[in-house]
């Protein structure tokens, strides 16, 4: 039942209309564990630096996070500096990759056996490792973004047709296949051989589509969207999370992942950083799930 | 069970990237008709020219509809010239009123106790002196649009305090209360009196907002639209010729009443025109409901 999230784990500088944080826990792979972990147990790989704060640890150990993945190398942590001027778009102000930019993914052999992995979005040839790596995986999900599909296509391409799952916003399917609507994209993509693809539509949002069925799921409206950092991640961990604790990848199964992701998601851009991730539990999750369920 | 549909019956050229078509049937209320008449009975209150085809009346009265409050006047036929280059936007090329420019709504005897009334796109003025005509309606639904938002917003909210159901977009929903978000705009407008506020999202669909609950809807995906003229008339003919049939404005209700209105812009938008609302039958309607149903 558990998940292996593979991503970045970073100290991040966020700037938005309603405030900000500086040094805040962040990275695809803390947001997507946190998530996660209200259903399964996930384990994180990653690499921080020496100068990681110790609290940050404590409290990914003490949420039900696995660290024996996490690797701490001698220098700086990843640092991101972002504002959002709007609450769609964030504008990088500052990537420093540190420690990160030698990030060697390795799968503990206690993880080889996991039952789902989640491929956060870092270097396509980085997600190819990994999946190098395992050979039994039940649910191997792919996240990724436009900053890869315009670098790195071909590599890319590869770790696609590995994949089950696919988590894509809009601008990326239409980008990487070059359909201009994503019912077309998401055909193409089910033809490099992943199972199912989800489209997230930011305020909309989002729409699994598989070989004989679409899901559409609303986003659940947020009043007062505090930091949008992380939101993907949460909704693929939530996503994948719950993917973990199932059998089949048949629509009721994908329907409540989605579900389940757009919760998470929803929780997540309530506060800065992971500050709402931090405390609740799979009840209040549930609450959110079925208040969501009621308005489809 | 039948329904009051008052607005404009006009004559559209119309250019879209798949084609163009010239003096073709259109207007508010008869792409409104022509998708209640799946449901119900709908009356037209409308006005054309002596210039008029006579196959155009013919057609409407073999599907259904009624023209008692259709009139006829010496002169000219509204006529609308408008193109597309993307096609979420329409640019006007052309305007001709004729006659519709001193249309005088006058509801006919036998349609005072007509079950539901839909107000198309017309002006406030127009709209508020039909509402002084009837008075034992059972539902009541306004369609507007951001022109009459601009310039007659004080008469526009007299007409809005006095409907049940209100069809705006996202951008006039805002533009009207001066909110920021959809949900604080339908919480305002749902003071106002109305009992549901219907926000169109166009291709991310439709959300139904009542005191006590939403409704979210996905667009019925269309593959190849091919012309979006009288999109929202005809789901907010599908909406309300649906809800003739019905008693109560429950969630239920109007969950079905959402999905039947998507269905029927969606027939409409796959052709030019009308074409598409021609000689079709609930039971496809009904296939195509049920198969939107199976996808949330």
């Amino acid at each position: 039942m558990s998940l292996v999230v593979v991503g970045s784990v970073g100290l991040d500088d966020i700037q938005t209309p309603l405030g900000s944080v500086q040094s805040a826990l962040g990275g695809s792979a803390v947001y997507a564990s946190m998530a996660a972990r209200n259903f399964t147990t996930p384990h994180i790989i990653g690499v921080v630096g020496s100068d990681f704060p110790s609290q940050h640890i404590q409290m990914l150990n003490s949420h039900g996070i696995n660290l024996e993945g996490f690797q701490v190398k001698e220098g700086s942590t990843f640092r991101w500096s972002g504002k959002y001027e709007d609450l769609n778009h964030a504008i990088s102000l500052l990537t420093d990759l540190g420690v990160f930019g030698e990030f060697d993914p390795l799968i503990p052999q206690n993880c080889l056996c996991c039952r789902s992995l989640l491929l956060g979005n870092i270097h396509p040839a980085l997600q190819l490792k990994v999946l190098q790596q395992i050979n039994s995986y039940h649910f191997v999900g792919c996240d990724t973004m436009n900053y890869w599909i315009t670098g790195e296509k071909h590599l890319l391409a590869e770790v696609l047709k590995k994949v089950d799952i696919i988590f894509m916003n809009e601008a990326e399917v239409k980008q990487f296949t070059g359909q201009k609507d994503i019912f077309g994209a998401a055909e193409d993509l089910l033809k490099l051989g992943a199972k199912i693809i989800v489209v997230k539509r930011g305020e909309y949002g989002a729409v699994a589509i598989g070989e004989d069925f679409y899901f559409f799921a609303p986003a659940y409206p947020v009043r007062k969207v505090i930091d949008p950092t992380g939101a993907g991640d949460c909704f693929a961990g939530g996503f994948m999370g719950y993917l973990a604790t199932q059998d089949q990848l048949c629509r009721q199964t994908v329907k409540n992942a989605v579900l389940y992701g757009t919760v998470m998601a929803a929780i997540n851009v309530s506060a800065f950083s992971i500050k709402n991730l931090i405390g609740i539990d799979r009840e209040l999750v549930d609450a959110n799930y079925n208040q969501l369920l009621s308005w489809i």
